[in-house]
């Protein structure tokens, strides 16, 4: 598939996913419509990320949350089907990845839970639309990821640091980045700090956990955001048994405008047994 | 004023608090309507509280701020002015209260930011809507406030630990309690944690912080929520030189209609000079 390709719209794309004619990462694709980070769940832990996410909405930012066995996400978009429309799946089991696949259909089965989490590719292109560019970007570099010294509040059995990106802006600029991204809650809102690095535990920019490292220029501060793959250390750590997520930068694209608020989820009492 | 006096709307409610016919807590007046935590600081402090609002939003969910010196607060309410709307306010000097008002027009000035962050007034009205009954309302009590061992997310000069709230309920209905209280995470959501209270550093439910101990019956376990004294916590260690805040329990009472979600707020480039 050419990555120059461009494509308008979610349903465009995962019509395209689903037929196996698209299978590469999804950042400017459909770049009015909002992706997500995908993270799908045995039941039995369901109830401990639901109540990760919504204590954590900075790195995790619930967009979308499934019943038992249901692979449509009608908030999303209507003929949505996790199952398939992903460009590439990760499949981890006990917490170590196993491996990448185009296709879960195999693996689905009744107790499987899906959660959709916001993205920061929305507020990059609201931040590009508005004139400041983002650096990993300008350099097709991914963008630099660090395990800072702030917690999460932990939840069940997920816990672990938060996971920050870095983006560097002049300090004029922080405050219009930082009502740019105000706009976007449900895809990881206004950066969480900005200044010396070591205040937030990261002690080398140029080493960072993923991702690649990027230039800070003399006059630019190093400016933090909550990140996507903060869940995905989390579940390292509490290593259920199975676990299936996109691969990075293969997100699920979806038919909801990226400037559109997302109404709360709710979905605990589908994950308790009745009493 | 008559506390068993039934007000039917915000905008009446003010009407009274304004012309000095009402200056008691606000809990179950205006029902169907949003109540707000109010934060009042001179702008030097407003980016960083703005950036711990952003960051800690269980706590601290922003529903409305001002510009510098603006009085009124257009999407709350259409006449609002926040000088003399709320029934009785505190005064705050480097950290430290100093004394209770009815009204603050002769400390007013033009660089004075108001911040408005939800209450729990909002998720309790529903629980009791739903069929759950709230303990401490029930026992005409104030709820028990605990800092706990979980920290914000610092931000300029605010940080702190997390203060929590806690309302007993049955395991079976927690649930459903969460699910409702999902619905309103402009009034800190749903709780942050359940279960053995020293998991999240609480030595003695019996012994609350702030407000009164209240009864968790054998089949019932402690629910706990994320607070709006949160913030108050952390003025009072960051010790700005004016704050004003509303007296507990003594909220703004808005022309919001509880169940609308609140759009996301900006304003970050209103208390930073251009450079």
């Amino acid at each position: 598939m050419n990555m120059t390709m461009n494509i308008k719209t979610g349903s465009d794309l995962r019509s395209l996913v689903r037929s196996g004619k698209f299978n590469d990462q999804t950042a400017g694709q459909a770049p009015d419509f909002l992706q997500g980070n995908v993270v799908i769940l045995p039941k039995e832990f369901a109830s401990d990320f639901l109540q990760f996410c919504q204590n954590n909405p900075k790195p995790c930012p619930l967009i979308a949350l499934s019943k038992p066995g249901e692979s449509s996400l009608p908030e999303l978009g209507e003929n949505i089907d996790i199952r398939h429309d992903v460009p590439r799946y990760r499949i981890y089991h006990d917490g170590v990845l196993q491996e990448e696949v185009s296709d879960i259909e195999t693996l689905w089965s009744d107790d499987l839970v899906t959660f959709v989490l916001g993205c920061s590719f929305t507020f990059e292109e609201a931040l590009i639309r508005n004139g400041f560019s983002v650096r990993h970007i300008e350099n097709k570099q991914n963008v630099p990821m660090f395990k800072c010294g702030i917690q999460t509040i932990k939840s069940g059995i997920f816990n672990g640091p938060l996971v920050v990106t870095m983006r560097p802006y002049k300090a004029s600029d922080i405050p219009a980045v930082f009502d740019i991204c105000a706009h976007y809650p449900h895809a990881h809102g206004t950066p969480v700090f900005w200044g010396n690095p070591a205040d937030i535990g990261i002690d080398d920019l140029q080493k960072p956990d993923y991702g690649d490292p990027v230039f800070v220029a003399e006059d630019e501060v190093p400016v933090f955001w909550a990140c996507g793959v903060t869940p995905q250390a989390a579940i390292e750590r509490a290593k259920p048994r199975l676990c299936i997520t996109h691969a990075p930068g293969h997100m699920l694209v979806t038919d909801v405008h990226s400037s559109k608020g997302i109404p709360p989820i709710t979905g605990m009492q589908n994950f308790v047994e009745n009493t």
